[in-house]
Parts: structure tokens; C-alpha cells; sequence
């Protein structure tokens, strides 16, 4: 048998996740893959294997040749752009009810952040948020028109708007309710469904700043309306100064064009600030002396206050952090009393780059201090890591993230103090996973 | 008419490039999109659309609202993985018979680098060479052998070797023969053909020299084996001190698993050296005393010399620099003159980080500093941008690339005089585009 199974052999092994999608049906790791047994051969190149002292010993996938290595692979030509093997077809972003109100038009799509590695989200699995569905744009006949109050007001084509010197920046974007199902009670027992409503990737695109510098600003700007062209006509208005500080127009997410459920082909960036202001499928940024009061900044994205008003312009996401490996899909179970584990997680601020993360074992009482490793940038995803002798003991595992602006994660206590219980949005209260003593992984809130 | 076509549709309108793929057949961005006429509306909200006085006056693409707008796009189940819009399907790993000798399944499918934006090369694009076809391997069944000159040789399941701390690190892989079909003349009229046979991303995975720390590597380990499991069993050997220095296993590629066509489950990276090296489907590491003379480092990878014996051990990557804006897929033929364009390219260096690129605007003869943007990173992918006022006339466009292990890209003639012209590999002459009077650029090459 050839192991270059063709789509209809694999369409009879289903992954229950696949089933809700419209993606080509993929092989769970888990899943059974049916093959011939193939007899055991020591045909691998250039020293025959030995059965060695190993704990590998009588292990038949290391004795025995599998079929990959007996017969030719797909050819270059086969899939010339090219997709994740199928036994990553668990790996894939998720969407339930819970979260859409039944619409899946107006909804998001959660990113399986315990699944990646590094800091860059692959644009497959980047979340999705939208108010209308994904829409789909001719690029030629797309056009971002500029105007308000500037002396030249300006239409452009995309490729117009490319030709301006690029700038390419790694940045998360978080949506402000990441977390806020589980505000009052922990809903999901899941990070992906409690903390995933955010990605980070390399952006390539200009700041608005450089294409203003022709248009003629008039002094009376004071802020910008960002509209999008898709079904829902989202629209945002961002103040003036962060306008003229670091905002851009991207076309360009992790080397190639956005994706259309990222607003194929422009959106708007706005460093560290809530994911809903990154206006998507932009097609307008007008300038204006007021704010415009936007229906989805009014309606929405607004923080409740115990007095029934709300908070209206607030904008960058707090200093965050969650430990992603362990978590609920994660667990322990297989982990035996002194291995030697990795603590794993992201820790992001919208106010600056991270400068620490402290990590507790006992829900917050005892903090020790994690290590940050990779790249440490503003406004990015950082990494942080913590090596650890299990015990087989019950846990309360915290993470601590601290900023460059001098923010510190409060704990949730601390947090309902400062802002009350009413507003779903900005919730960065200290995370904790209860590790039972078999290593199962829940999703508990430790106030204090 | 929903904008939200179907597949069937969407296959009335081909691409030819998609053609030979089988991947679901999209639109170029120039191809005709079916769509009827809507009436012209200002349904924008919240204020109406002028006609301003601005070059897009009259330009229907800005007057008249679009499908888009108006209807319902995908919900987010659509498409849970995902992929680029259908009108970015020009942009895609390509190949030819000419690389190949007529057999895809040892064979390369080169990457679309003038289409790329920053330094990470998104998963779908990543230059694809193997000598056996894409092996998909279980990740189940899969195992990593480690063994010969260790005191405890070992055997290791994926998720065991995933349990090892990680490490993330962005480099550049490289095929040695990128360049090489235009090194006595220049075949194609293409940056992608020519200059593609490289990618860049985040990799994630284990310090190899980590793990030998457990394994107790014997003192006359002075090489090491890497073999992939893969139907070619591509092998080969590695010097103790790379192996020790910064020798990874990887299991991530831009925070997903690794594609089956970069060696899923994983792969060996060797920061700065030949891809060849880095073999895919990795499952077997040996340490001798002797290097082993494996089949594809005698019959292959090796430079000829004048003489007609080849040298063998040689491994990192040269300073190398491209212009990759304009390139013959990116001609200057809509630009008038005195239009200010960026001159865009990709520097990168086997033996350490970017200092500098230079751009000569004449064939070599005077050079002017570019500036390097974004992230400069050793053995990665540097972004250089130099700003330019098009003049209308012809140009010989070339640049050169310095790092600081204190290499700097030699001339042409340079490199003949110093290696000859009877190898395919490792040339990193500075390389030259031809811009015609009316913007057509061209593959030439510039001795001096």
C-alpha cells in the first residue's frame, strides 16, 4: 500500500473536529491509520539497527521499516501550496454557540494557542473574529479612500497603496474579552476556548504617518474613523496621537497577504491596542476635530461600570499572561513523580514589552521567578519558562507578567476592586490551573 | 449574486500556474471576477461618500458600494484552517522539469520570494526539496534514534522528545545551489527560479546538545549521522562542534507542527549551513569517530575544483544578498519618472549577522549604503530598503551584502577567480538586475 493515501481513503477516517468545518478531512494524531502490516526489514541506509539497551527495546516503529521509508512520497508538484499533515488536523481554531449567540456571521474563531510553538500564529490558525463573515475582496477593485480633514484627500488602488516604503513589525492582537467567559464562573474547561481569542504574527504594511505627510493634516484632527468594507461596515475612531505614533496599514501578515478572515486586502494595525479597533477589509479612514461615536463603539467594546455608565475610551490591552503548557488540553497524567517538566507560556502587554514573569505554585501565595526566552519585542507575545521536578502533588499553578511601563498583573481580587464586575472586556487578573494530584488540569479562579 | 462563490465556480476561472497543481484552483488577481452590476449606493456608514476632488474621481471601484458590502460573507466555520484569498493565487511554490531532469520526486519546488513581505516565509510558500517525495509520517509510529558513540543510546517517541525544554530561533535555510542555474548563464528571466531555493521562519524544537547531556556523548565522538526515514533515507554527517554549538531538532515552523514537505514529524536545522544538511523526517542520529561518506554528500554537495576533485566538507552559506523589488516578476514598467520607489531586498549570511548592504545603481561600479528594516538576526533573512528617485533611464541594479564574521559578497569575477566555475554551489557573486529604459528588468550578470 502506497502511503500517499488519496483524499477519498482519507475522508473515511474522520476527526469529529473536521466534521463542523469545510476543510479537506484530516487524520487526527490519534486516530487509527489503516495500513498493512509490513514485514520488519533493516533496509535504512548506511548501517544496519540493532536492537540496542534502550527502553526502545521490542518497540516495532523502531524495528520495523514503515512504509514512507519503502516507497516515493507526493512529488513537488502535489500540493505547490501546501497544508498541515493530517495528523495535526486537531490542531485548527474553534468556534462554538457559546460565543457567537447562534450567529455565526457576527462570531469568533478561537485559536488553539497550547498548540504553538514560538511567537508567530500561522495564518491558518490565527483567531477570527468578524460582524458580517468573512469577506471575500476583488483586490482590483478595492480602494482606500483618505479624506476628512487633510488638505488632499486621496483614493488609492492596492497596488498604489504597496508602494510606499514598507514596514514589517511583529505584533499580537488580542481581543479585550479574551478571558472574559470566565469572568464570573469558569465556563470553558479549556484554554483554548478561556484564552485564545488572540494571535500574534509578523506584519508588513506603512504607517499611516508616511502617507499623511503628503495629504496635509489639518491641525483640527484630532481623530480618525477607520471603516471596513465588509457586510457589517465596521467602524472605529482612534485618537490623533496614536494615529501619527505607530498605526499602519497592513497587507502583509507573516510574509504573504492577510487572509481574507483578517481583511484581505488591508487592515487596520494598531500596536497593543483591543483586536475590534483593527479595523478589518479597510476601506476608509476619515478625519475629524470629535470622535464619531460608531455604532460598535457605542453599542460595544464600551467597560460596564458598577454605577450602569460606561468607560468609552480605553484602548491598549493590559500586561496578560497565561501558562499554556500545562493547561486542561495538556494535562500531567503521564508525568511520574521527578520528571523534569517545562512550565510554558505567553506572557503580551499592550503598554510596552514584557520585563518579567513570576510563576506560582500555590495559587498566588509563594512567587518564584520564570526565565523569558526567544525574542523579547513590544507589543509581541514573549515567552516564558520555568523548569520544574514534579511531585505528583495537587497544584495551583499562577503566571505573573510584569511590563516595561511598570504595569504588574493584579490579581483578580485586586481587579475587581479597581474596576468592578460588570465589564466582560479587559480582564488581565492573575490565570490559575488547578493541577489535580493525577495531573488532570482545571479551570479555577483564585481571587486573592 | 452572494459574493461567497463556490468551488465550481470559482473553477470556471483558472489559473494556468494552478494548473499543474492540485490544490483548489483559485483566481489570479488579474483574472476576470464574474460579479453583475450594482447600482451605484452610498450605503457607507456613517457618513455619505462625496466624489472629492481626488485622482479616483469618477473611479466606479470607490463609488459604487460592492458585493461584499452588502451581503453576508463565510461564517467563521467556514473555513477553520483556512487559506490566502483566491486572488493571491499567483503567489505559490513553482517548479520545472529543468530542476528536476523530468522526476518530482527528487526535485524542488521553489519559493515566490519577491511576494513575501519581512523575513518569515508563511508555511505554504517555503521552498520544498526532496529526494524521495514528501514522506507522511504517523507521528504515532514515529521514533528518533540516538546511538553509536554515546554512553546510553536512546529511543524516543515524538511527544517524549517534545517533553525536553524548547527553544525558538528564527533562521533562514538555504538550498546550497540557490543561484546555480544561472551561474554560467542565465536561464531564467525569474527571481523566483533563480534566487528561490530559499525560505525563512521560526523554528522550534531541542538543543541537540541538550540531550546529550543524558546520554553521555564518548570523546572520540567527532561526528555525527542524521538520517531521514523518509524513501531516499537522505543521509548525513555533521562535525561534533556544530552539533555541540547550536544543532537543533524541530518540531515547530511558524508555530505549528512542521508541513510533511519540511520533514514532519521533525527535522534536523543547522543555523547558517546547507539545507541539504537538515534532514527531513529525521530518525536517526549516530556518533563515530570518522565522518560516514554517505550517498548524497560523495555523489552530491560537494564543489568541484579546476583540478577535477571536489571538496566535501563544507557547509555554511556565504553572505549572499538579492534585490527582490524590481525583479523581473516586479518590473518598474507603470512607474514615471520622477516617481520615489523603495528598492527592496534580502540579505542574509550562513556565518553570522548582517552588517550592511550596499546598492549600486550602475553594475558594481559606485555603491551607496541601503538601510536595514526590521529585525536583524544572525543566520536570518535581513530586509534592506534603499529610496529612489526613477529617472526613467536604464540601470544595472545590483547589492552587496557584508556580515559580521567580516565577509563581504565578492564580484563575479571575484568568486571565479577565487573557486573556478565547475561548481553548481555556494555562489554568492553579487547578483544583477538589468532595468530597461521602459522599466523591464532583467537577468544579467556582471562580471566586475
Amino acid at each position: 500500500m502506497n502511503k500517499a493515501v488519496t483524499v477519498s481513503q482519507e475522508d473515511e477516517v474522520l476527526s469529529e473536529i473536521q466534521e463542523q468545518s469545510g476543510r479537506r478531512k484530516f487524520f487526527k494524531k490519534t486516530a487509527a491509520y489503516s495500513m498493512s502490516a509490513l514485514a520488519a526489514s533493516s533496509v535504512l541506509m548506511p548501517v544496519k539497527i540493532k536492537a540496542e539497551k534502550h527502553h526502545g527495546q521490542g518497540d516495532p516503529a523502531i524495528l520495523e521499516e514503515q512504509v514512507w521509508g519503502t516507497t516515493f512520497g507526493y512529488p513537488v508538484t502535489h500540493n505547490l501550496y501546501g497544508l498541515p499533515s493530517p495528523y495535526e488536523s486537531n490542531v485548527t481554531r474553534r468556534t462554538t454557540e457559546l460565543l457567537s449567540s447562534g450567529n455565526m456571521y457576527a462570531s469568533i474563531a478561537v485559536s488553539p494557542i497550547h498548540e504553538l510553538s514560538g511567537i508567530i500564529t500561522p495564518n491558518g490558525l490565527f483567531f477570527n473574529r468578524c460582524h458580517g463573515g468573512t469577506a471575500e475582496i476583488d483586490y482590483n477593485k478595492h480602494r482606500l479612500m483618505i479624506h476628512g480633514l487633510v488638505e488632499k484627500p486621496l483614493v488609492l488602488t492596492m497596488d498604489e497603496l504597496k508602494r510606499y516604503p514598507s514596514v514589517s513589525r511583529i505584533h499580537f492582537i488580542e481581543c479585550p474579552a479574551n478571558g472574559g467567559p470566565e469572568w464570573r464562573n469558569p465556563q470553558f474547561p479549556s484554554i483554548q476556548f478561556a484564552k485564545g481569542f488572540m494571535s500574534c504574527a509578523e506584519w508588513t504594511g506603512v504607517y499611516i504617518k508616511d502617507i499623511l505627510k503628503d495629504l496635509g493634516l489639518k491641525p483640527e484632527a484630532k481623530w480618525m474613523l477607520a471603516e471596513g468594507m465588509d457586510n457589517s461596515h465596521m467602524g472605529r475612531t482612534v485618537p490623533i496621537d496614536k494615529v501619527l505614533d505607530d498605526a499602519m496599514i497592513v497587507w502583509g501578515q507573516n510574509g504573504e497577504a492577510l487572509r481574507p478572515e483578517q481583511g484581505y486586502p488591508i487592515r487596520l494595525l494598531l500596536p497593543g491596542w483591543e483586536g475590534n479597533l483593527m479595523v478589518k477589509w479597510l476601506g476608509r479612514l476619515e478625519f475629524a476635530s470629535e470622535p464619531f461615536y460608531a455604532k460598535e463603539e457605542t453599542a460595544k467594546y464600551t467597560a460596564l461600570k458598577p454605577s450602569g455608565k460606561a468607560i468609552q475610551h480605553f484602548y491598549a490591552n493590559e500586561v496578560n499572561s497565561v501558562i499554556t503548557s500545562p493547561c486542561p488540553e495538556k494535562p500531567w497524567s503521564d508525568l511520574k513523580k521527578g520528571d523534569v517538566v517545562e512550565i510554558e507560556g505567553l506572557a503580551w502587554s499592550g503598554m510596552g514589552t514584557i520585563k518579567g514573569v513570576d510563576i506560582s505554585l500555590d495559587g498566588g501565595k509563594n512567587w518564584k521567578e520564570a526565565s523569558l526566552k526567544g525574542l523579547v519585542l513590544p507589543q509581541a507575545w514573549t515567552r516564558f519558562s520555568f523548569i520544574y521536578k514534579y511531585e505528583g502533588k495537587a497544584l495551583f499553578l499562577s503566571s505573573r507578567a510584569r511590563d516595561d511601563a511598570g504595569y504588574v498583573q493584579p490579581s483578580v481580587k485586586q481587579e475587581r476592586d479597581a474596576v468592578g464586575v460588570e465589564g466582560v472586556y479587559h480582564r488581565n487578573g492573575i490565570h490559575t490551573w488547578e493541577v489535580t494530584a493525577n495531573g488532570e488540569v482545571k479551570n479555577v479562579q483564585i481571587l486573592s
